[in-house]
């Protein structure tokens, strides 16, 4: 009963918000492999980056030693507008279960992007905006990034250009009513635009798009048009850092209660949010000031951890970025369309792909049907309609509390609930209607894919 | 600068929360007239209205005496799923704006039913259940009553049939979908199923609906059907009582910096989230302890305060309801299907009507072109993404904020964000692409509805 006194909902105060990212790099004894330059096989140097991307995002993006930087007083105003997101204590979902396990969740939604997303668009624009740029070309999936792109550039007054994978850009019309809300312009790709989507559409005619080919054509964009530079929401060592907003306040708030998790879980596409979420808590890991659980939880129809395999990659369709060390699925992969949620990326973090392959951190892969279901029992007991990708998270989630059940142990579970699922109610729809399937792919299709790619040491 | 000590978001903690519900009317000089029996014409009887509503909630109803309700505890629990709700001080509008004026909002769509609706939801559902009773039946405008009816009725296991006004239904996919997540049935209302609803579609074969019709549809279910009760989202004393958490949260909060508001102000449908807003400070104003401007917000398309008259009316289309004493644009006025927001309702709260009558508040209407400029300036500045109808209180806050400009004067404006815009993207996109139009009743078509009503004194 005593235990009662952690109430539902544990916000920080705004004085307590954290004024500086954690760089979890800094603390791998192991650091992530360099990007490496897509004609040299040469590792990227800042000078080439920086036509890519900022000159500030690019500094972070190669620091692999500095452990804190300060957030500028601007971003911590915009946080402010959204921020501190709460870390809910799930009683409601530990009664349904009847489990002794202590469920607790960062909750990233609420803000009109609807995701974690926000929290790296905006440092993003920031930087774009300071070093004086006219726009920012960017790709988004789901949408997620995509509106919170938008609301980033919209607030500080930079264009913003979307090349929106083509199956989200059908399926969900209300993210891009939210982006047009914002000003942004919105794509579906592949498109005719741009060579890299010619080139791709001449190739696959009746593609659904995908993560990867939308990337080259933003890339493409970017580098070709004066005063634009590229922005990307996920993977990046860069977005990893701003996402440790996440971690930080969680274990900020954990601590006023003197809370240690056991088992931090956080669904993976590129890593933004498992990569922003454990960033904390894995370095006092790596530091042996403590032990923690951490699970990846990824979709078993784009299982980059789980089935593929850990070497260089581009992170693009097109092949026309940077090489980066990752677990991936090969840069030809494309999920089936009947993959509803985001975490469609092919690849990973490589930051998170290093600790994975050191063994820091073990990764699952689910169906999407479970994933519904889960998504569905929680919005009935916690009064949150999740998106499908963190619903990946609550799935495993749920799974943890429910041995606790068994064994009845007392295991405090933290989860990272990135999102609302409010522009994904088709899915909802398809899942209610038994129409929803489970396509897995063969391990003949991931080797194909993972034949394509350059022979690098 | 010491002003800016007042943080961008106020949270209660949860020891803070109110314990109990304040009822205006008993602070009332001139209570609210009584409903009264369609039949007879004369006041409804507790035992008369138990065959509609719960017996706990009758009391509430016909009670205008008590002050203060004590909210049980099992609702103070689920509340505490998504309240308390941020009392958000808007500096990112105020610098927009450019403004002396100190602008609060009191934020209630963080939760999946995305509005106030919530706060009376849990509390009928809670009493039906108390009472032994199966299930309920209601309908919903807009989707949000809906919504919220669906969200507690799942929590509690109690069954809920919802008649939803016809071209929300069809405009509102989504709304329909997260009530199925929920495991409501939702009917497009007027529907084949009732005999009202046959009445009603024999009449105006190619209505798209109105509040008042889908009323008739789900009292009739209600009362026909053993087990079943009928509840209201709107205009009833009871749901004021259940909504003045969100004034008393908002009065807390306030009284926490010693601020004082000038003016209130909310939008209008049938009242629940102005006279929750405005409950205690009116109280307040009432007693002679305070002064505040109110200011209630309607769609020009739907101007019950403004272009009503004041009068007996039926609550519905069908006339089975009781009678109420009300601004009216009479029961069988429909508003245009061209309006894209709720505030859809014919009538209004008695208890607001007989502060209204009294002198004690204001009343402007709005066209809703002018309602989503308003939205889209509100999202951009402040990152939450409003429903239309909550967009009506912002445009009038805006334009108050503006004469502050013009006046130099540091009014504080309080207004209620009663929800999200996340189901109201069609009526975005039309807006988007100039499509909306302003549908404005003539006095004519105002005239010819109020001259079918009941003569009565």
């Amino acid at each position: 009963m005593a235990e009662k006194k952690i109430p539902y909902k544990i916000y920080l105060t705004e004085e307590e918000m954290p004024k500086q990212w954690y760089n979890l790099r800094a603390d791998m004894p192991t650091k992530p492999a360099p990007l490496l330059n897509p004609g040299t096989l040469e590792p990227m140097t800042a000078q080439e980056l920086e036509g890519v991307f900022c000159k500030e995002l690019v500094k972070q993006e190669l620091d692999n030693d500095t452990p804190y930087f300060d957030i500028p007083t601007e971003i911590r105003d915009f946080y402010k507008m959204y921020r501190p997101a709460p870390l809910v204590r799930a009683y409601c979902l530990e009664e349904k279960l009847g489990t002794p396990a202590k469920i607790y969740y960062k909750f990233e939604g609420n803000n009109t992007s609807g995701s974690h997303k926000l929290n790296s668009a905006i440092a993003q624009a920031y930087y774009a905006k300071a070093q004086g740029l006219k726009g920012v070309t960017t790709e988004t999936g789901a949408g997620q990034w995509g509106t919170a792109l938008s609301m980033a550039c919209g607030y500080l007054g930079l264009d913003c250009k979307v090349f929106m994978v083509k199956c989200s850009y059908e399926q969900k019309p209300f993210r891009r009513e939210v982006m047009r809300v914002h000003g942004a312009s919105v794509v579906p790709s592949p498109s005719e635009s741009t060579e890299v989507g010619r080139k791709i559409l001449a190739q696959f005619p009746g593609t659904t798009g995908s993560l990867g080919c939308a990337i080259s054509e933003a890339v493409e964009v970017a580098v070709n048009t004066p005063g634009y530079r590229y922005v990307l929401g996920s993977v990046l060592n860069q977005v990893l850092l701003h996402q440790s907003i996440i971690g930080l306040e969680a274990k900020l708030a954990l601590d006023k209660y003197d809370v240690k998790p056991d088992i931090i879980i956080g669904c993976a596409g590129g890593g933004s949010n498992l990569g922003g979420l454990i960033a904390p808590f894995m370095g006092e890991k790596l530091r042996g000031e403590a032990d923690y659980r951490f699970i990846a939880v990824e979709p078993a129809s784009c299982p980059s951890f789980t089935r593929g395999a850990y070497r260089y990659d581009f992170c693009d369709t097109g092949m026309v970025c940077p090489l980066a060390k990752m677990y991936t699925l090969g840069s030809g992969f494309m999920p089936s369309a009947d993959h509803a949620g985001g975490l469609r990326f092919h690849g990973m973090s490589s930051t998170l792909s290093q600790l994975y392959a050191d063994g820091y951190m073990e990764a699952v892969s689910v169906r999407q049907t479970d994933v519904f279901q889960a998504a569905e029992e929680f919005a009935r007991v916690e009064g949150i309609l999740p998106a499908p990708e963190s619903s990946h998270a609550i799935l495993v989630a749920m799974n943890e509390a429910k041995k606790c059940r068994e064994t009845g142990e007392e295991k405090t579970i933290l989860f990272g609930l990135t999102g609302t699922g409010y522009f994904d109610l088709f899915a909802y729809e398809k899942f209610h209607d038994g129409e929803m399937t489970n396509y897995i792919p063969t391990d003949a299709e991931i080797a194909a894919a993972l034949a394509k790619l350059p022979k690098v040491e």
